[in-house]
C-alpha cells in the first residue's frame, strides 16, 4: 500500500545557519528522512533554504509558497518555534504538516527522532488525528488606514516601553466596549498561545478546540481585570490610550513606535493551520508532560 | 400595539416566606408589575409559591412547570440567584425570562425595578435582546449507575470534606485521561458561573458565547494545574480517587458523602435557558460594572 | 574528636506500625544509625514507639518529652511530616534536630539515607549551620474562654463545611480590625507553612527568617482580599462571622464545629524549632531543587 | 500649649509648574495652612520650588536638603507620589512628615485638606502615630564599579525592552544563589512598594513593621517562580544573564540600556522615612480603604 501522501515536503529548523556541526547532523537527518520517504513512495522536495543550508542538492527545493500550491504534506524537523513559523505560512493552502523533534518534545512537534519510521508509516497511509488551529489576523490601523498586517498562531501583544509607565488601552469587542485597562500591556492569544506568554502572564489554559481567544493582561492596575475568553468570531479591537514607546507583537514579528490613537484589531483568519499526529493521540496527553503534572512533587 | 407575549408568568423571590413587611412590599410590586402587564394586553399568571406568598388572589395560580407548558414569556422579580434557580426549571420548556432587580444589579438582573414601566414597554413589544445560556447536565455515577441527575446554570463543584485534607480526583474528557487533580476541589463552571466561585479560585471569564466550560482546580497541591477551558461538546468525568468526605455540590443541591471510585460526569444540557435584555444591551457593560472596572482606585 | 552531642535520641516514622517488610526494613536503618552514632562516642536513646515498632530494645525507650529534657540532639528517620510532628512537641525543650530521609527529600529533612554517615559525622563534631523555625500558638476562644490550645510550625487554617457556603470570617491584628472576609476559608501560615497549603492558595514563599506569618485567603469573593504578610509580633484574632460546619485546623489537628462568635488567636511561640543542615546548607538550594526551578520546562 | 514642632516646612504637591487655575488654587491652600502653622507658633518656611511656583514670598525658601538639616517638622499637599519622592530626599535627615491630600486619599496622604485643621491641631501638639518605611540603597555595579546609586522606598524592578523577549535573570541573596529567572523582569519591592506596581504583578501585601523585601517576577516563563519574601537585611543581586534592551527602574528614575553581566544590588538603607498620621490611624484602615474591601460587590 502506497503513501495517501504523493509530494511532501521536507523542511529543516529554519533558521539553521553556517556549516557547523549541527548543520552536519541536521543535513545527515534530514537525508535519512528523504530517503524513507522515497522508500513509501514519496516525491521529495526541499524547502529552498533547508537545501541551501544542508546542501542536499539531489532533491528539487521549493520555497515555502510553493510547498503550499504543490506539496500535499509537509514534514518539517525542529521544535515548536519552526513548526508555528511555517505553520503559519503555509496555513492559507491547506497543507497538513507533521513535525519531528530532534529535542525535547513540544506541544506540537510530537514526533521524537528516534524510530520516526515506525510512527511516520502509519501515518504517511492515511492512519492519523488531525489537529487544527486557528490563525488570527492582526492589523493596526492609524488614521483609518491599515499600516500593519499579519497572521499570529499565538499571540498578539501590545506593551509599554521598557523604561515607561503603564499604558492605557481601550478594548473593544464588536463596537462594544469592555473596559480602558491601565497595564503593563495586553496579551489576546489563540487556544495555540495559551499555553506560552499567556500562560505566563496568569491566563487560563484554552483547548484547541475553542472558537475563543483569551485576553489576557499583563500586571494589570485594576486587581478585577481577569482574563477573559472571548468569542473568535467577534473582531477585538484595542486602542492606544495612552502610553509612551507602545508596541505591538505579532507571533516573531514587532511593530515599535505605536502612536497614541492607534488600533490594533484581531479577527479569526479564514485559514487554519492543520498538524497531523499519530493515531490515538491526545492534547491532554501532550499537555500533562509539558506541564508536568503528575510526576509528584509540589 | 399589543404585546408579543400573550401569556406571562410572574414571580417574586422565590424563597421569601412569611408575612412580614418585605412580603407586603413585595406584594404590593408584584401587584404593581401584574397591572401594568394587563394593561399591556397581557394574560397574567402568578407562580404557585409567589400566589401564595402574596396572596394576590385575583390571578390564577401556576406551578414552574405549568408556565414552562403554557406560557411565553416569565417575568421574575428577585436578584442573580432567584433568576437562576428559575431558569434552570424553565429552560427545558424554552420560555424566555426577563429579570427585574429590586436591590443591587446583577449579572442577570438588570432592570432596575424603579422605571420598569419604560424599560419593559418596548421589550413587550418585541425589542430586545436575546442572551443564551447553556446549561450543564450533571450526573453521579457509581457501580455504572446513575444515584444523582442535576441541572446546573453556574456549576459543578466536588470537594473535600471541612476536616479533611486534599482530595485526589481523576479527570477525564471524552474518555481521554487529562490528569489526576489534588487539590481541595474542583470547579466545573460554564460561562454564566465564570463570574460566581470559578473566579474566586482564580479562573478566567468566559463570554455567554463561549461552547465551553472552565475547569478550575482550588488551592491546587502542583502549582502548575492552571485552569482549563474545555469543549461543551465533550463529557467531562471526575472521578474521586482518594479523599474523606468528599462532596459534589450543583448550583445549591450538595450531595454528600461520596463514595471512592464514584464519577461525576457532566454534558451540555440540550436546553437553554433564554434570558431578554434590553435593546443596546452588552454582556460587556454589565461585566465592566459588576466587576468594578474604570472605577478608579486600586 | 568526639561529638559535641553526648545524648542522642533516635526516632523512626513516628506513625509506622505493624511488622511488614517496612517496619523491617526500618529497624535495620535505625539499627544502622544507632551503631554509627555509638561509634561516634554518643549515648543513643530510642523513642519509645520507635522502639516498641523495632523491637530494638538494646537501646533504653525515652518519651518524646523525657528527650526534649534528656538529651541534646534528636536524629529523625522520616520524611518533613514526621519532622514536623516531633519538632513540635521538641521546640519547647530546645533540643536542636536532625532529620535523615529515606525517599524523596523535603523542605527540612534533607540528608538522603545514603551515605548518610558522611554527612553526620562533621555535624556530630559541630559542623552545621543552625535553622530555626518559629511556632504559631494558637487558641480557641469561646464566651471569653480558651476551648482549645496548639502549637503549629505549618499553619492554622479555618474553613468552610464541605456541603456549606462561604465563611465570613472578621480579621483583626492586635485589636486593630483588618477586613471580614468571606472565602472557603483563611490560612494564617508560618515561613514554614508557607511552601504548603498557602502556597496552593496563592501565598507566596517567606524566608526563615522572616519575623511573620502570611495570611491568605482561601478562594476569597472579593478579588482585592490579597494575601499580607503580617508580623508575627503581632496577635491574630479570626472571629467566625458567619457560616456552617465551620472547622479550624492546626498542622495536623482540626476541630470541627466551631460556633459563630468563636475566635481563633494565633500569637508567636516563644519556642522555635532547631533544625541542623550540613555546613554550606542554603535555603534557597533547597528550595529551588523542590520548587523545581531551573530544570528547564515550561 | 506651643506646637512641639517649632520649624516647620510647607512643601506642595512638587512637579507643579505654570500660573493657571490650579497654581492659583495651590497657592491659597498653602497659604492658608502657613497662617494655621504661624498661629500654632511654628516658624513656617517654603520649599524653594514650591515657593517658586506659588510666589508666597512672605515665607523665606529653603531647599529640600536644607529643611532636612533646618526643620523638625515637613508638611506636604498632594498625593502619595509627592509624599515619597519628598520622603525618599528627607529620610537620610530624619525629619518627620505628615501627607495632606486635597484628592483621593492614599495610602501614605490620608489627611484629607478639609478641616485639615481639626487633625493637625493635636499632632502638633505631639498626638500621632509614627510610620516608619524601610528604604532599599540600591546600586548599578559594571565591572566591579558602581556606575549607579539610588534610594527607592517603593521598589527597584528589572525589566525587559518592550519589543524584545524575556530577560533571563540570576538572583543571589547574601551570595547564595536564589534562581535564574526567565520573565519580563523582576520586581523588588518594600512593604510600601507591595502596594503598587508588586500587587499588579502579582506579589501579596507587606505589613510595614515586615523587615523584608519581596521579589515577585513579571510574567515568569516557569510557573513554580512565585513571589519570595527575603529579609532586608540581607543583599539581593541581580545579574543580567541574557536579554535585549534591559533596563533598570528606582522609584522614578529609570536606567537604560543595561548590560550582560550588570549587577543590580539592593540592601536596606540606615535611613528610614518617618510619616506621622493621627492618633488612632492604623494601616489596616488605610488597607481596607484603598483595596475596597467590606465595600459590597464582587
Amino acid at each position: 500500500m502506497k503513501s495517501k501522501f504523493q509530494h511532501v515536503a521536507l523542511i529543516g529548523k529554519y533558521q539553521t545557519q553556517g556549516t557547523g556541526p549541527n548543520a552536519v547532523s541536521s543535513r545527515m537527518v534530514l537525508d535519512d528522512i528523504a530517503h524513507f520517504l522515497a522508500r513509501q513512495g514519496c516525491e521529495v522536495v526541499l524547502e529552498s533554504e533547508t537545501l541551501a543550508n544542508t546542501g542536499l542538492t539531489q532533491y528539487p527545493g521549493m520555497s515555502v509558497e510553493a510547498i503550499g500550491t504543490h506539496c500535499d504534506l509537509c514534514l518539517v524537523v525542529g521544535g515548536d518555534g519552526t513548526m508555528l513559523g511555517i505553520g503559519r505560512r503555509l496555513a492559507p493552502y491547506g497543507v497538513p504538516m507533521i513535525g519531528i523533534n530532534q529535542g525535547r518534545l513540544g506541544f506540537i512537534t510530537d514526533i521524537p527522532l528516534e524510530n520516526y519510521q515506525t510512527t511516520l508509516h502509519p501515518m504517511l497511509r492515511g492512519e492519523y488525528e488531525e489537529d487544527h488551529r486557528s490563525l488570527m489576523h492582526a492589523r493596526v490601523m492609524r488614521d483609518g488606514h491599515c499600516v500593519f498586517d499579519a497572521l499570529a498562531l499565538n499571540d498578539v501583544v501590545v506593551n509599554r516601553g521598557g523604561t515607561a509607565g503603564m499604558v492605557e488601552l481601550r478594548v473593544e469587542v464588536n463596537g462594544h466596549f469592555v473596559a480602558n485597562q491601565r497595564a503593563d500591556g495586553l496579551i489576546i492569544a489563540s487556544p495555540t498561545g495559551s499555553t506560552a506568554y499567556a500562560l505566563s502572564a496568569g491566563g487560563p489554559l484554552l483547548h484547541p478546540s475553542i472558537p475563543g481567544w483569551i485576553l489576557v493582561p499583563i500586571a494589570p492596575h485594576t486587581l478585577s481585570n481577569r482574563p477573559i475568553v472571548l468569542a473568535d468570531a467577534a473582531e477585538v479591537a484595542i486602542e492606544i490610550v495612552s502610553g509612551r514607546d507602545v508596541s505591538a507583537n505579532f507571533d516573531m514579528q514587532s511593530l515599535a513606535s505605536l502612536l497614541l490613537g492607534d488600533r490594533i484589531t484581531v479577527r479569526r483568519s479564514e485559514h487554519r493551520a492543520r498538524f497531523l499526529h499519530p493515531k490515538g493521540w491526545s492534547y491532554f496527553d501532550t499537555l500533562r508532560k509539558k506541564m508536568h503534572w503528575n510526576e509528584g512533587g509540589s
